[in-house]
């Protein structure tokens, strides 16, 4: 690997020459591999060569410091450009770039991801990185209250994606002036031109209307990105956030494709590739850095991943609960949406990391306490979902215990949010609330059926479900140093507390509520299922049918040793009842986990919401989904009738 | 019921009468049931009042009318305004309004849905009314050349979606001047005011600067809304879609609750309602109706739902394959990609109710091949998958086989959409491209992995997933006369062809593509598991293991006749591969059959990408998952072992 020559100061002959390089690496490097984006990269390149040596400030020894700006590709697809800069600073050898772009078992992959330590978060799911850099410029601003800068490469294809909007409105919303958003318009797409082409004007008029300073430049031209990125970086008095729509052109540089259709993806044959380097002006092996962030306290130094740990785990009680943890007595009727307010209140006054979004449901999903008791800490998202995931992900990026939540059918909009940051390996804390046909009269588009399916499917999740205020708070505080994404979902109305409080809840484990020494059948709930669980129970060991009951707070991961053993010990005969509906949730976790454990034998009815609701009350529709007391009785009585 | 006075030219005076009545009836309503939105209602009655009287071209008596305009309630939280609307044109009487608000079993839902004949789209899930109405518009101006027009009511705080913002862009692209949004201003959310409050300037930059004529009003004066919408109704010749900006007042009418917060989606208790009433003159019982449509022939009368029967069944030839179904020859590799797009061909040259769309990746989709052909009935939506499911409802509602397309991982950008449309029961046709880890190095962020979950658990949905070009065809075909949601998902690589063309796949059949009369296990695949599946037959085959091999096209319904008898032949053997995250997809599928039959003494090898893949080739990634013919081979192994 070459020796890295600090530079700082570099002048805009040797940036021109630095824009060829990479221009010329992202065609060696996208060739060698025979896929990638050669075009896209080379439409921005000058963007990027004038941004890393004058402007962004980073310390590429030290990926890690809290000073360093942050660079977000949202164009994820330019990642043979990211790649090559990183060779152009030192960071990434010429013969990893050329070896390992896009192969098997390396770190140099189709689109940027944080395998890399120079990367925040994954892009190539187009309309996220701009978002996920609000989050970023959120905690720069509001929180760490350090002078970095976020600067976002966007292209203008993803332009087209509303989740853009989102974030430019609370990027306007919360002065984040330190956001630079740079938009390489090249004008073509994928699969044709974009809708606006080099209509800059109407992209200037966009992002002004969203608040956001707005600068218009040549693309290539070195000295008026430079202009403008110091013009950028100069005047945050107003507190707006800045979009500079660089007009570019498609494969600059190489006259066989510049501009022109059907050259998106494509790399270019080793002939072709040859052609494009010499009109390039050939190889250059430049190794230049930028300038270098201010030196910032130690105590702004995040720690990874998000840190809970402002009080040592010796100042647990005996159940493992931190102290301010509310308390419910068994009995008592709270909802669980209530338990998590609380639940989130204690942890705040314990650890100045944690913080909390909610996109205009926070009376409903009981963020609001938090909101009341730290309103610095508290950022409302509006009816903005996509926009919530991806600051919680920015969040989390500097080391913020991000927890967000909303109506668990309105995840379903962040979908594909929750999914990249999973990607990215952050730490993501969601609640969603009015889950199910329990909600009652606010009718179908309000009832979180299919929440359970699609946060188990995301990798390497965390999949809670409580049954009362006790188990709530106590994975509320398991959610604080979770890592990856972890789910809780919670119910509308309020049930009887079931646990003291003070017990623990450990995430993989389950609660067994009754059982005897001779069970005839298991059935196994979660949140309101859970109390119908009981009911049933109760209904059927009054018919000399005893019942095992078993409270699956967590669903994934699940407990195989106590659904197991419950197995074993009624003849395989379970019932499990969930307001969900049947493909992918709690039922599927546990026939997954006994299959998995080689159970056979297995009798299981698995009660869920298998039609349309409407409107009604939240009894009604319990029993019109056949997940109520009554129904499982009668399930459990189905199973045990041959007994 | 109060008999029908059919009146058309109301004087603003009554019009001012039945504002109050609609206030009025959406307390009573709302008090009535002990929930719903009277506030949310109240600001908006002057609006729906002067619409419904004076504007809106509705055939009451005959709501599926192909001449009606459209109205469609974005804000569906004030579904006491929109009954009470109803009651006011004499289709909902006084007592159902009464009784039936919110109450199980009853059609008026908290949030409207199409049970109700006059209601063209489920909201509930803001931001979604307004898409969804770009979809109807589009039909209106491109395919029906008819001259109804769509009116929006939009709330203020559903702005907050990027997806409003997807939907004014392609408005605009698309020249949709037969759209007219008005957006009832009330400046209060749900939990608090919203990010713009009364900033009218702010939305009327926002909307202009993506291509909307706008026109400020003030939403409680009655000539001034009238004027309005007679401007919105009138310029129409430069092609631009109109968004009024109303400023109300929300509670308006009642001064106890006027512009304060904490009022949102709470009914007034019984003597709160009584004041609001006497405040707001007392019951009335006005039956009044607008303005009737032109007639318009009867061939544009939509079928319902999407008509796909402009061929007679008996033109199918002996596999129920229609004229112009592609040909692919056994052994031949074809992508299933690429026979999506041919075999859309073929359909639309059948049937011009068929229509496609895509997100800007038409060239990889093969949504191209039909863009092509039929330039037409192709729409770009450009990067907005969330739009793109919208507009495919909004079309579905006029009563085309809108088939929309992108990556399968792109879809959940839209999983909201998704959701919705089930409930709306509009029939939505969607596949999903570069499924899984198989396409190798752009890496995760393209490899949908969790579609099949998304997919299985939306209400009413069919998931295919065929393995070969005569098999696509063949779905795709059967797609184009699925009600509800159709999904299905295509791999990238050319794969060799598996059956003959002509040859019939059954939605919920499947195909035993290797026996044997002593099958020693079974393996079940599909797409590109299929073939190793196959490819490990072989090899097993050759150890003397005797494997019967599956091709599970249909993931739901799935062929549960077919793997019971193949869990019997194999005593209860299986391993199921799939490209996909372990949770809720093939495997998930093909367990909760087998289970729901009855079968116990499984032996289930379930093999599914359980880790976080990178990038590779798609040989690569297939053998680091552990789904490729070696490891199904192995698994097949240690399930015969104990034999």
């Amino acid at each position: 690997m070459t020796t890295t020559a600090v530079t700082t100061g570099t002048g805009l002959d040797v940036v021109a020459e630095l824009a060829a390089q990479l221009r010329v690496d992202s065609v060696r490097s996208s060739t060698s591999a025979g896929s990638g984006h050669p075009t896209s990269s080379m439409s921005a390149a000058d963007l990027l060569a004038v941004l890393v040596t004058r402007h962004l400030r980073y310390d590429w020894d030290d990926p890690r410091s809290p000073a360093n700006d942050h660079l977000i590709v949202s164009k994820g697809h330019a990642s043979p450009l990211l790649y090559s800069v990183f060779k152009a600073v030192g960071v990434v050898s010429e013969q990893e770039l050329m070896t390992g772009y896009r192969r098997f078992g390396q770190r140099l992959q189709g689109h940027p991801t944080p395998v890399l330590p120079w990367v925040d978060v994954a892009t190539g799911s187009l309309g996220q990185g701009l978002p996920d850099g609000v989050g970023v410029a959120l905690a720069g601003k509001c929180l760490d209250g350090l002078p970095y800068r976020v600067w976002v490469l966007c292209g203008d294809g993803e332009l087209a994606e509303g989740s853009i909007w989102e974030a430019l409105d609370k990027a306007s919303h919360y002065n984040l002036s330190n956001l630079i958003v740079i938009v390489d318009v090249n004008r073509l797409g994928q699969s044709g031109p974009t809708d606006l082409g080099w209509n800059l004007d109407a992209y200037v008029r966009r992002a002004g209307a969203f608040g956001a300073r707005t600068l218009v430049i040549d693309g290539h031209d070195l000295a008026e990105i430079d202009g403008a990125l110091a013009a950028a970086e100069g005047d945050t008095a107003g507190g707006q956030p800045m979009v500079i729509l660089a007009k570019t052109v498609k494969g600059r540089g190489f006259s066989e494709v510049e501009n022109k259709e059907g050259w998106h993806g494509r790399p270019f044959p080793p002939d072709m590739a040859e052609r494009a380097i010499a009109e390039l002006g050939g190889l250059r092996n430049l190794v230049l850095r930028g300038p270098r962030p201010q030196p910032v306290p130690a105590s702004h130094r995040p720690a990874a991943p998000a840190s809970t740990g402002a009080a040592p785990p010796g100042s647990a009680d005996a159940g493992g609960r931190m102290p301010g943890t509310p308390r419910y007595a068994v009995g008592d009727k709270v909802a669980t949406r209530k338990a998590y307010g609380d639940a989130l209140v204690a942890l705040g006054a314990r650890d100045p990391k944690v913080v909390a979004l909610d996109g205009e449901v926070k009376n409903s999903t009981f963020a609001l306490e938090f909101a009341r008791a730290y309103p610095e800490r508290y950022f409302e998202m509006f009816i903005a979902e996509q926009q919530m995931v991806a600051a919680a992900t920015g969040l989390a990026v500097r080391g913020y215990a991000a927890f967000a939540s909303t109506f668990a059918a309105f995840w379903t909009r962040a979908h594909d949010f929750i999914r990249m940051a999973a990607i990215s390996g952050v730490s993501l804390r969601l609640t969603g609330s009015h889950a199910g046909v329990e909600i009652g009269a606010d009718g179908p588009s309000q009832m979180g059926l299919e929440d359970l399916a699609m946060m188990r499917a995301v990798h390497g999740s965390t999949v809670l479900y409580p049954a009362d205020g006790t188990s709530t708070a106590a994975l509320v505080q398991a959610m604080a140093v979770m890592p990856g994404l972890s789910y809780l979902r919670t119910t509308r109305g309020a049930y009887p507390g079931l646990y003291p409080a003070g017990e623990a809840f450990p995430v993989g484990g389950s609660k067994v509520l009754r059982s005897g020494a001779h069970d005839d059948v298991t059935l196994v709930g979660a949140g309101v299922t859970l109390h119908e669980c009981l009911r049933a129970a109760e209904m059927l060991g009054a018919e000399g049918i005893s019942a095992r009951v078993i409270d699956c707070y967590s669903i994934k991961p699940i407990d195989t040793t106590i659904l197991t053993a419950a197995a074993d010990a009624t003849s395989g005969r379970i019932v499990v009842a969930e307001d969900h509906r049947p493909e992918g949730g709690l039922g599927s976790a546990v026939i997954d986990a006994l299959l998995a454990a080689g159970r056979s034998g297995l009798s299981i009815a698995h009660l869920a919401v298998r039609d349309l609701p409407g409107s009604g009350s939240g009894r009604e529709l319990l029993a019109w989904a056949g997940i109520d007391a009554s129904h499982i009785a009668a399930a459990a009585r189905r199973l045990t009738a041959g007994q």
